[in-house]
């Protein structure tokens, strides 16, 4: 491999320890000498591989929000009752959420405190990612089997799910997909009982 | 007023300023030097207000939490069914979200990056009001008026209100209590139409 060609096991080692710290310290809380000592680099070798700490967010966040884009929309397109994708997307989300924490946290947490393009990139992609739960609720509102709520709905469901990254934990007491089935249950039944 | 007792008036405006520096860039993000240029202040007349940073932003974020506790513990004790205080609740966060943006972005963003006594501060106050949360449910459940669910379900209700910091506009499309209308309805009833 050339040295012009970046070690792609290497990058990947400085973006999981990246967000890692980001996670820890905040993304402005971390500075790029913490940064060189955590990986073993000198700034010049770091700057190298990741170009600025900004390019390094972007690279830590958006393979999570596209692999949830990939997941939403295979589950968009496919024949299932629109409760079963809100199941499998809810259980989808919770797992993606639970298996890389540092990530979401800072895709969560800092993107948004982020200027310019990247956060411009960052925040088409989620957008787009939020259009597939808009998506699949419009379908069973379409078919009458989901009651029809204002858009603003969307944005209470994605924070139910979202938040999960400040308290969920890797061995908790439910795994991510039983707490998307506790999360769909009262998304889909609602708190009111039968006999109320 | 003698010059050790700071006036309450320009720690109020120190307050407000820091808040939304720091829900703009983040509170690592925002410099002491910054701060002080915002207030007009030197570093030792800004110390002498603030004590420090991390003082700084209990100060911010508590007020808005002991508030939440009063209004959700009074209403907690009111002789109302169970489903109209989750209505009021709802209501009293999103309004209060929305008042206080930037101190409830600095809350729910960067209190978790804090470490020492005042994360522990910030967090306990935190999980009392959660508890305020989980009595009202609670409460629905023993008289039977709401299904029982796991006490995750608490997160996923405090995660749907607590987002709103990321979107919520002082002057969008719906006021606060529109939104959390929505929000109750959902929760209340449900995505499952009768007819379902």
């Amino acid at each position: 491999m050339s040295p012009r060609s970046p070690d792609p096991h290497r990058k990947e080692h400085i973006r999981r320890k990246a967000a890692q710290l980001f996670a820890r310290n905040g993304y402005h809380g971390t500075g790029v000498q913490q940064l060189s000592e955590a990986v073993g680099l000198g700034r010049g070798a770091l700057y190298h591989h990741i170009g600025s700490k900004e390019a390094l967010v972007e690279e830590i966040v958006m393979p999570r929000i596209w692999e949830m884009i990939a997941i939403g929309e295979t589950l968009q397109a496919e024949d299932l009752p629109p409760h079963e994708k809100v199941r499998r997307l809810s259980r989808a989300q919770m797992r993606a959420i639970a298996e890389h924490l540092p990530e979401w946290t800072v895709f969560q947490r800092d993107a948004a405190t982020l200027t310019g393009p990247v956060r411009k990139r960052i925040f088409a992609a989620r957008d787009r990612f939020e259009r597939v739960w808009a998506a699949i609720i419009d379908e069973g509102v379409e078919q009458g089997v989901f009651r029809s709520l204002d858009p603003i709905a969307i944005k209470g469901i994605l924070g139910m799910h979202n938040y999960g990254y400040l308290w969920i934990r890797r061995r908790g007491r439910l795994t991510p997909d039983e707490i998307a089935d506790v999360f769909c249950d009262l998304l889909l039944e609602g708190l009111l009982s039968d006999a109320s």
